[in-house]
């Protein structure tokens, strides 16, 4: 099939051409972006030279219509909301990997993204891609909300013990942790090495917009869900997350042994996630490049709470591997299809 | 005054140069580690030429209590314990490094750090140099149990709340992340470059024998206290150690302003203590290689809940800092002799 | 085919096993490693969890040619030498990624290695596996000698030059730089973490013992040329390798331009060396994860000399990539065969 | 006496204000930036807090002269030259930490920073400020041009072989290797966290433009010198530069204990070089956020050549601490007064 990506030069976008290239089915019809027409990609990206030989079109949603079957939006929030709509109207599959159509409420959105929202309407239309928990509704999707990096590890680290109602419903802290690329392709402060390079940083405290897409999925499962705390950290390293999930044990009899069992009965048809040993923790390094979540679950007696560590590569898992994921879900083909990829190490 | 160092060799007693060699009332009398005595520091460390001439001796304690007024013990733990209480009774004041007389209790010690503890008798002689909340009782001692480098940023984040009783003594969990050269010199896995760098990872989950130092601590303050949760990250940086820490507000009517204030009074006479503005928070860098404690906090209406941030440079506020704001203190100079240095940035 | 791994837990020898699972004519039949035995290789390395399901085996070499067609021996220099003659003898196919064939001369090997040399007779037989300029042997070898990760990049990056006769051949300087995975698995104080992270180290200045095995090849290309000088960086980062070469111009009417097309020709056969345009230089995550070896030129007419920069993944175009691509030529397959991967950037 | 800081929101500013805290005979009046006036330095930079209260002023040169002794200018190149004249003319002592002042040819200045030089008349009252080499001048200087990163750790480096004519004149390469700090403050694709990263770049090859800053000074020593090749890396580190320096040994009977002789008495009364004994190199760390210029030297009989290493902090030898040290020998204070940092490690 032909695809199209909108905004293939952001790190989203180029993850997607790493990846889509090692993808028996899937052929880059043509790649977009909101400036640049005309130039060929490989000449910004010289590492593609030889893997990506097309130019940058403009973004002409008729024409990419004739001549593609799926988009992929790799496009930045408030960016999306304006022309996924129309491509999904002109009957394309579209894969959003923006924040965009997560969240079902338009007010929820306005609120953290401090952006105005899709349509209802078309909000509506959006299933959200959380490939491991979502299948069926996947299949179906014409509009595709693609998740969020950490909502992704965090979703995937508490879905075992929310699901089958383990943990106090108000009792959860996610401590995040992520490498810099999360924060994007443009330089600013924040992402400026002489200050990033050997520094810890936390930042949007309380006020993280992956918060209410946390949230709202959490609640799917278990409406007796309270709001959770979240917090973000920026790590000195380009990719990998990590999420540290803290959260109050129902029962006293709890016992890791017991948890490990529980995940490793949860993810056994998921081919993406890979369940520590007792004892054992991953680490960002063993999912580098890769699609996989790893998870490692303790419960500790003195405190009766369990910890869940759960790490992704952002851009993979935590973005366009997970597309792709979907992709595969929404076509029909093994859900790990082009994905096979052994993680970098060292 | 003179000082002894032993164990001059590790990241910690390097420090301690470092920071003595700046201060006005103390000399570096003689240097000692368990081996390569005879040999200049300086040769194995060619950036101490000019600044620290002396060869490694052996430790002889008879000879130490002729020459030097004080004596720092950078020694691991297990080795402390059986140097320092033979420097005591020759009548040295020593101020050790090592967590091995900082419990209390023997069997604690033993529990977790899988080692012999130093005798009741001895422990007893110890006063626990967290120089901020023990003021009166380190300017008599004469052993001094210099803090750990996590539970020095955990309980400086900490107190004003549990002082103060403003959470819930049993919902504290601290996220602790630490650079490398809290692991020590000794190459290990753990400290490989090619497998640290890039990379995060969590260890001794629940299991760090810093938890007991924590708990010790808090429960003198208020002896509601529970177990806390406590987990250690590695951050691919060399320096810095920031803890976030949650917990539960008491009260409903709390907010960020109350907080910050309630900081600020806390610390307004605590010259290393440096509270941020509401919506600041401080990072690693902010403190590198001086003896600061920087703390933010947050309150989160949603959650009812409490993020507080603390940062160190484990080497210097963790460590040697510490230990030479102590001895100030014992010495009855000003708390900041010699301490006085600006970050450095970037 | 089926092949075997010798000296599978080290950096070359993972490296190995990521990118034979991504080749479609070889299975990895076995592996093998001097300690462990009957240890998975993914419990201690469990990034390889679903990649990997084998156990380590002792190294027997009369069972390995019963069941394998070619054997990769990823095993420090001085082993090889002793376990890949028998191996040969048993009719397998041997591609050494040690240092201990390289050198056709007992004398020089043991000069710069400090060890046994191979006897006279095995040197002969090892074909030096340079892929892009040795082609013709490597087709007909039973023994190669993978090409050590220094020496392939400044091979490449000199070989236009060198071949033609374009440059003094007494006026060749390789400054080189390399990842700290170039050190290898085992920790040490030259790959702790603390120390090497934000910093800069030269090492083994005019000492290394990859000079003898760029001047054996610079001299069978062309027989006037000189000792080089040769030194070695190590650089804070995991992965990659780039050296800056100068020579002097024989002739003044060199250009920038004239060289481009000089390597562009040279290399219009290879499918990983890139040649960047006029003005454009590689940087080392340009080719990670990736077999190519990208290079950039220049002359500069003030001074007469040319600087050429060429990059390489260590681990793959410098070790297991090459390897790979050498077994392919001996094969007979496309030379990218299982190797076209797209670098991971950023 | 009483220094003013012109762009002290730079890295050059900022490291001015470390230094100058520690600096027994200055006190910084007042500090001035192009934008933010009014507003307190540490609220930018919350390291800062109890270290420098002061507000940022305008840049207004009347009061200036009124109010201080002194002047460092850590604005850009093309900026100081607009504006030191005029504090020059009011009888302020400018420090300029610029490069607008080092070269004594407009055209020169031109044709490689490609900007307007100052006049000839400026540009004459300007004493080149490399501390070993030119004291005589600097002791009378009005205007002091403070040298360049590079060419500081490369002429410190270069000085003994030229000054004594023991180098090949037309031989001399110097591969330079950078943190990322030199970049300065702004953010930008060059000094991205993401792509920086794990990544090695070479950066305006043969045409930086402390290429003549270098060759000036070495045509002072020797007016047979030709133009040297000089190239420079972008290092994954933030502070630290490292030099290698190449040449040809003029005669056949040099050895590496002649040259480590050599430099260690050209040196022996310069207190922030120090030279390594044979055999042993300097790492950037060993001088990090020190003044110290480390040296270390070799000669390989095998090609006559030359190899010298030389090492600084990029921000202190480089930039702010030599602006200090040359206060310092223009004011006729000990060299070393305020600059006895020991360097920090790891």
């Amino acid at each position: 099939m032909k695809a199209a990506i909108i905004g293939v030069t952001g790190y989203g976008g180029i993850e997607l051409v790493r990846l889509l290239n090692n993808h028996p089915h899937v052929e880059i019809q043509s790649i977009h972006s909101s400036s640049q027409e005309g130039t060929r990609l490989n000449e910004n990206y010289p590492h593609l030279v030889n893997h990506m030989p097309l130019q940058l079109e403009a973004i002409d949603s008729a024409k990419i219509a004739e001549q593609a079957d799926v988009v992929f939006t790799a496009t930045p929030s408030g960016i999306s909301s304006q022309i996924v709509p129309e491509l999904v109207e002109k009957g394309l599959k579209v894969i959003d990997l923006s924040g965009d159509f997560r969240l079902q409420e338009p007010l929820a959105y306005e609120n953290w993204y401090k952006k105005p929202a899709p349509s209802k309407q078309n909000l509506e239309k959006a299933v959200y891609g959380l490939s491991e928990w979502n299948k069926d509704a996947i299949k179906a999707a014409t509009l595709l909300a693609n998740p969020g990096c950490y909502p992704t590890a965090t979703l995937l680290g508490l879905a075992p013990l929310v699901t089958n109602g383990l943990i106090e419903e108000n009792s959860i802290i996610i401590d995040a942790k992520s490498g810099i690329s999360g924060a994007g392709k443009n330089p600013s402060a924040v992402t400026h090495y002489a200050e990033t390079n050997e520094n810890l940083k936390i930042y949007k405290v309380n006020q993280h917009q992956h918060i209410p897409e946390i949230e709202q999925m959490l609640y799917r499962w278990n409406n007796n869900i309270q709001s959770v705390t979240f917090s973000t950290h920026l790590i000195p390293m380009t990719r990998g997350i990590m999420t540290t999930i803290y959260g109050n044990a129902k029962t006293n009899d709890m016992t890791t042994n017991r948890l490990v069992d529980l995940y490793k009965t949860c993810y056994k048809d998921s081919p993406f996630v890979r369940v520590r040993e007792q004892g054992q923790f991953p680490s960002t390094r063993e999912v580098y490049g890769s699609n996989y979540c790893d998870i490692g679950v303790a419960y500790d007696e003195r405190t009766g709470r369990i910890t869940v560590v759960s790490v992704i590569d952002n851009l993979v898992k935590g973005a366009a591997g997970q597309a792709i994921q979907n992709l595969n879900i929404m076509m029909g083909y093994e859900e790990n299809t082009g994905l096979q990829l052994t993680p970098i190490f060292p």
